[in-house]
């Protein structure tokens, strides 16, 4: 359900209207300073501001300090083969600025200018090509909005709830709007006839860095979505997203998703690295691990309240929000649940899903104080439905560390606070 | 005609294939170090880089420091009271980053925290009502992607090309993911009985900064799709964007996008406040001065190739793109001229228009190394097809400063370098 100005949330909202009048109260009783409507002069209104010399390139307030990136320390052994996680907690929307987005590096976020940029198309190709950046620039772009998700993202949950917040819990992803080209416009370019049949046929993707995180990915995937990305959320791509150019997989796993992308050679066959099997393979019950399990499934998350955003308002209105997505296509449903699974409401959606795109979920409802096991449940377009936890280890066992989707729940207590909790 | 795999477009692009051979000779000449397949060791893949603890949150990089906002020194006596231009000569993609996303302001950009902040519904209401930000945030929330243009964009250009480059003549806008509280549930919070016929009703709104900037709105619109926002790209607003509380007007001129907004009255008239009369009006050739003149109409321009953003490779594919948009609803065609409004070419929309923001456009052509006279001219889905200079001057005569949303001419020589000129 989108959003209409009949919509039955905002029904419950109005019904519920005159709480906001104690939750004014209580919002003046917490603020340190006078009300404004009694103090004669607001500071701020009685001198000039900032002139707009002053930011050239702005960065967010000083209030906003701690709405930022953040790694676990237990989680690696070095910050420069690590994590830094999305304060999804803190963010409204679907957009993530460049700046709070999700960022993984295997060898550290290295400089590469534009100027000294080149990507190599070889192997089973007609002819082997080196573009500069200058070239990529004479290719027809594409605009999408995608997510980006790591496949470890909620991989710490696994064994029970061990961080407490959305940030730590679901925070290894982010979504912009990219712009590229297409990487079956390069690849055409370099010529595909020696390749022969194609159906059998992989690419092979590498950085410049010195991890290199080279992956393989089929040739149907190569010639469907895959951009050659140079712009995020319309800018250039920052320093730690593989400036100047990375690769964009839709809906598959983020490491995939190469930075300072390098090199694509076409193969008659998968390399079979270290990054696609000693890493995100999913280890089963028996000890075989599970391969190639690139698309991400359906999954969501409720951002607020959470552990790090708890209710600081009293009872009534309440405004339940989070993020669903799914690697299969577009989120067409998303459920919650304020009694750990018992029963479900269905939340509105911001707008309607977009394919491999994060879609903004809200539940306006009211809050009668009691302690509420929050869950969110996502529905994508294929009708696949996100899962238990108890139901993902049914089928995955205990081993598996990569694509945790499983239904995340917060035990919100009577104080506001929450908690991450798993319930049986 | 949106992307898809058989575009005209990439067909176009595909025929010139031949030559990015040569462009990628050009570029790799052009690069001031080693060919990285003739070096033994890339410096940036011998080493280790940054760790993610370096960009909690992230910077462009630096050779990305031109990517900024300016202003025009003799626009304004100060920069307390002035513009920052959006780079859209450097941006791709439709998302304005906030960092460098227009900005304007009559007193200076000010500090006022959330604890701190207050908005007063008062006036024709049945309760007059205070609301602090946590009460805010107990609303039903909308997204929404809109642009906000200053009324002033490309006003400089009424007696002629003035400003060198897309930034100066066209930047006044940004586009941007709001997140905010529909005004109309505010109002109905404070009850619109005691208003009586809403229909000859208006709403004054003012920002808590010194200038107040007030303006006057009617009924309809406030309770049609004015936004209270609180986010912008997911993020909280920046101090310069009106944090944390601004209006969004969608399709109206910027400046009754209230930043820092402080209070709405709903009156049976409007103000006819400073803002509304001395400016913001447009004088006619009889000294007339059109009042009221709130929706921007379609307009577009192309910003690469332009002043700023010359072509540096040789003949052979280019990509002209673009922006186009309209406070009407939705961009329904893009036509691009290379002859200055003599021939038009259709361009690409990189997604179908979305009503009230921005829509990028690409024309994937062939350049022959001959001087072109570049114009673009955005089409609505009203019907209403973006003006040459000449027609609306003849309808507005040469007083004019605000809502010049005329074609665009960029004069590209045959070295690439592109100049602002106009064409009779």
């Amino acid at each position: 359900m989108t959003d209409d100005k009949t919509s039955p949330s905002r029904r419950a909202f109005l019904k519920g209207a005159a709480m906001t009048g104690a939750g004014l109260a209580a919002g003046q009783a917490a603020a340190a300073t006078p009300d404004p409507l009694i103090t004669e002069v607001q500071p701020w209104a009685s001198g000039l501001g900032d002139g707009v010399d002053a930011t050239p390139y702005g960065l967010p307030i000083e209030h906003e300090a701690d709405v930022i990136r953040r790694n676990v320390e237990w989680l690696t052994a070095d910050t420069i083969s690590s994590i830094n996680f999305t304060p999804i907690h803190a963010l409204d929307g679907t957009i993530t600025p460049q700046g709070c987005a999700f960022e993984r590096h295997h060898s550290g976020a290295i400089e590469l200018r534009k100027e000294d940029y080149r990507l190599m198309i070889n192997g089973l190709v007609d002819r082997p090509l080196v573009f500069s950046y200058a070239d990529l620039e004479r290719f027809p772009r594409q605009n999408h909005v995608y997510f980006c998700e790591c496949a470890a993202n909620t991989g710490m949950e696994w064994a029970g709830a061990q961080l407490n917040g959305a940030q730590f819990t679901h925070g290894m992803i982010h979504n912009m709007e990219y712009t590229g080209v297409p990487l079956r416009m390069i690849l055409e370019e370099a010529g595909l006839g020696a390749a022969g049949d194609l159906a059998d046929k992989w690419v092979y993707v590498e950085g410049a860095d010195a991890s290199s995180n080279g992956r393989s990915i089929p040739m149907e995937k190569a010639l469907d979505d895959v951009l050659v990305a140079f712009k995020a959320n319309g800018e250039a791509l920052r320093k730690e997203h593989g400036y100047p150019v990375r690769l964009v997989v839709p809906g598959w796993e983020g490491n995939m998703w190469i930075k300072w992308l390098r090199r694509v050679e076409i193969m008659d066959g998968p390399v079979e690295s270290r990054e696609e099997t000693s890493k995100y393979t999913d280890t089963l019950a028996d000890g075989i691990s599970r391969k190639w399990t690139w698309e991400m499934d359906a999954k969501s998350v409720i951002t607020s309240p959470s552990p790090q955003a708890p209710i600081t308002h009293g009872t009534g209105p309440l405004v339940i929000s989070g993020l669903a997505w799914s690697g299969h296509g577009a989120i067409t449903r998303v459920d919650v649940s304020k009694d750990g699974g018992k029963s479900w409401e269905t939340a509105r959606l911001a707008k309607p899903g977009e394919k491999m795109a994060l879609t903004r979920f809200y539940l306006d409802t009211e809050w009668d104080g009691q302690e509420m096991l929050l869950q969110s449940r996502a529905i994508d377009e294929t009708g696949y439905v996100q899962p238990t936890k108890a139901q993902l280890r049914e089928v995955r066992g205990l081993n598996s560390i990569y694509h945790n989707n499983c239904i995340q729940t917060w035990w919100v207590r009577p104080n506001g606070e929450a908690e991450n909790v798993e319930v049986s």
